[in-house]
């Protein structure tokens, strides 16, 4: 099924712009013009020489040039080297030695032998990029070589922004958009990408998000239905499906169960369902949706607790210290997996109802009022006004977000407690605009809409103050330079659960 | 015209055969099977790892493999770094840092970036090689890298070899008559390149010797045709026609004009006249061939004696010192020149009588006569019983060799000569078996087969101990590891200027 829903791409030229150069200036190194793309047309490079094109927007695709030669005679092949850059610092920093921690096989670097010029380069891989750094490693003494006709043939399947709003609250919100949806745009591939430069994979928890900003935007429906397929293909020996599946070269289980990923599975199924009304594939799903739920619920205690298990892990959010210990820097994640599960239950809930599954419906509300007692009972510090997490009894944005989701205190309470964790200097800050969408969802759901929008100009208007096209995977105000993988040279600077925002400017903030 | 001629090129498979890892040994450094290609199959390959296939013989083509992944899963992309040797020290010495002369886009290695595994990777570029060193640069922690149905798409014009002898007169002849015909297989492609790793290109030099061992062999007339119309339609302003041309994109000139190479067009043609009897294309050829004497012609002063101008240079050999004094070592290539270009005119005669120009023939005629009368009094040194060069009086085997071909004195006295210069511990020698054989042809026109075929023996004997299935461009039996560019990674082992063996042997060294 899934197969057959497979999208066509679309693929458009598009030029590069300019050729630009750094600047060192106060906020760090931003790129400014040298000439124009046309004064390219009269240069040429010989062994060392570098120079970078600028494209103007980020693009998805297979970058495209004539390489040719000026001088005596062109008497040898050419080497080039590529690196393509998302954001100025992937091709203004040095891309070796690499010491992230995540497969240095993902730095997106190409070198180029050429054997006759002239000709027509294509890159065969296909490659996520604004900029393009080009180096000449080695031509010959009689000649240096010349680039003509620098374009990407860029690739999509998102179609057209169909429900772009007249007016915008603010530059800002409009920017903040712009850039929320150029993001979604080049993350809808032939499935929804988490990034198109990496991993190029479809993963559970982008997919929810992307899709919620698709219907607000392209409103491709059929791709999030052959994503939602894809995941019910291929589920795992006991049921779970896997937090990502592979699409290439043939659909493949993904290694790894996040259980707070599959719980979430059926919210993506209800979101699809009000979105489509198409009844018939929400039925086919919601076993799959309800096994989902029920294996979560096998980590649940007698009390109501959610316990993680030793075998399957809990995402929520990344951790800062990946590197150091757990117990000082990590978030402990308890009270949001709680929260999470109760959550998903709710959304599974109405679900079950929607396709006439009302004893489902009736099992899960068992499960939602003991969850839920057990969380307002043992997890919450009516002291503090807030949620606690495990033995340490840890303060977080992720505990509130989820808890107020969840709705296990009433809505006035839950605000109070969103409020005050964001004044709380101690508390657990998210780290990814994954969790930080859900904190914005949390405080919209409590009637926090001013708030919710100062989160998005805060949060998302810092990046796009950079001059980025697209938002990115992991983004820390405090520390921008920092990178959960050890390395800003592997980082995706265009990640589909950073494109939320447009989902709630589109909505108003409700 | 040699565009029709283009052959198609026959395409076949072969499998790699071993996998080889380096053995020190007296001689060097040796390759040795550590398992057959089926065991490889069951391995796979980390970061870092490397391994060293074998195909047995000497090819020019596509690599082709299966790249697959063993482990977790494959959660990344696969980085590779190939490396192509036509010889064991190709793949067993490193490649950087690079320090020759000429340009390092020559050095046979590919960094090859792969999305998604398991597919088959073809190279795209065409290599020369026997064997492939293949790198593992970078996978993931969730996979290793596993190679199978590693195969070569081998390209070749050649054909058959129609003429191998039934019996060699020696084992080692009947391994140099291999080699040599499997060098010059392994050089005709669309054209008669000069090597297939480097430059992949047509040089008069190399397609007259070419042309030779093809006649006593594949006997592709065909080929031959094509390329005498190439430099035909390619000639300088001037009329030269220039010392290579190139093939692709589209057929183009090259930049230099060696004087003796342009003097030699005419040897070819007769040469394929000879072999063929197409006497239309011989004469349609005559005037291009006549105009290259001529203008070589014009450097012989009024005496006599070919004087090297200042714009177009002579080639007859490399320079064992081309980084050092020129003065005090290089060849003097004076007498060379005169013999040579002699030669050159004496072919042209036979030429032109064999098309009916009678009055091109006696002009020619005229020419040689003054220019074997200045060699015999000016330049030979009747009191050591060799021909002299320059001012400094050189000894050279390059000036006996030419002065015999040119028959400028009695058989009796050019024997001599010969025989004494190979005796001389201060003449220079040849450093490419180029000049080689221009040694052997003129020991075989002066009655001394015996010696010639003992030279045969000795020098192109030297390179197949090596192990060697292809001749080399260069081969210096005092220093083997020396390199005429100043790095042997450079170096062409498969030189079609090498394969002239198999046209004495096949003609019983007459």
């Amino acid at each position: 099924m899934a197969e057959v829903l497979k999208p066509v791409l679309k693929e458009a030229p598009y030029p590069a712009i300019a050729v630009v150069a750094p600047r060192q200036d106060p906020a760090g190194v931003a790129l400014e013009k040298v000439y124009s793309i046309g004064a390219l047309d009269e240069k040429s490079f010989k062994d060392g020489d570098s120079f970078i094109v600028d494209f103007g927007e980020h693009y998805t695709g297979y970058l495209i040039f004539d390489l040719g030669w000026a001088g005596v005679s062109c008497d040898a092949p050419a080497r080039l080297r590529l690196i393509f850059g998302e954001v100025s610092t992937d091709v203004t920093q040095p891309l070796y030695p690499y010491k992230g921690w995540i497969s240095a096989s993902w730095l997106p670097d190409e070198i180029l032998n050429v054997d006759f010029l002239p000709q027509q380069v294509r890159i065969a891989r296909r490659h996520a990029f604004r900029y393009v750094r080009i180096e000449v490693i080695s031509t010959s003494s009689n000649f240096s070589a010349t680039f003509r006709n620098i374009q990407v043939r860029a690739v999509s399947s998102a179609g057209v922004d169909r429900h772009q709003p007249a007016n915008y609250d603010s530059p800002l919100l409009r920017d903040i958009d712009r850039v929320s949806i150029r993001t979604l745009h080049e993350c809808m591939q032939t499935s929804f990408e988490d990034g198109p430069k990496r991993d190029r994979r479809l993963w559970v928890g982008d997919l929810r998000l992307q899709a919620l900003v698709n219907y607000a935007s392209f409103n491709n429906a059929a791709l999030v239905r052959r994503c939602l397929y894809l995941f019910a293909g291929l589920q795992r020996a006991d049921g779970y499906i896997t937090a990502c599946v592979y699409e290439q070269p043939t659909p493949r289980i993904g290694e790894v169960v996040l259980i707070d990923y599959a719980a979430l599975f059926g919210c993506i199924v209800l979101d699809y369902l009000h979105a489509t009304n198409d009844r018939d594939t929400a039925a086919e799903l919601w076993p799959v949706a309800r096994q989902q739920l029920e294996l979560a619920l096998n980590n649940v205690d007698a009390q109501g607790l959610f316990v993680a298990p030793q075998q399957d892990y809990v995402f929520i959010d990344w951790n800062p210290g990946q590197d150091q210990s757990e117990a000082l820097q990590g978030l402990d994640k308890q009270a949001a997996m709680q929260g999470l599960l109760i959550y998903s239950c709710r959304q599974g809930m109405a679900l079950a109802r929607a396709v006439g599954r009302e004893e489902d419906a009736a099992r899960l509300a068992e499960n939602i009022a003991l969850m839920s007692q057990a969380a307002s009972r043992r997890l919450f510090d009516s002291a503090l006004g807030v949620f606690v997490s495990g033995e340490h009894r840890q303060v977080s944005w992720a505990s509130q977000a989820w808890m107020a989701l969840a709705g296990v205190l009433p809505q006035q309470q839950m605000a109070q407690a969103l409020e005050h964790v964001m004044t709380m200097p101690q508390a657990v800050r998210p780290l990814t605009p994954y969790l930080y969408h859900h904190m914005v969802d949390a405080l919209i759901r409590c009637g926090l809409s001013q708030k919710a929008k100062k989160l998005v100009e805060t949060y998302w208007g810092a990046m796009v103050k950079t001059g980025t096209n697209t938002f990115w995977e992991a983004f820390d105000p405090e520390n921008p330079m920092s990178s959960p993988y050890g390395s800003k040279q592997i980082d995706s600077y265009c990640h589909a659960w950073s494109c939320t925002p447009s989902y709630f400017i589109r909505n108003g903030f409700t």
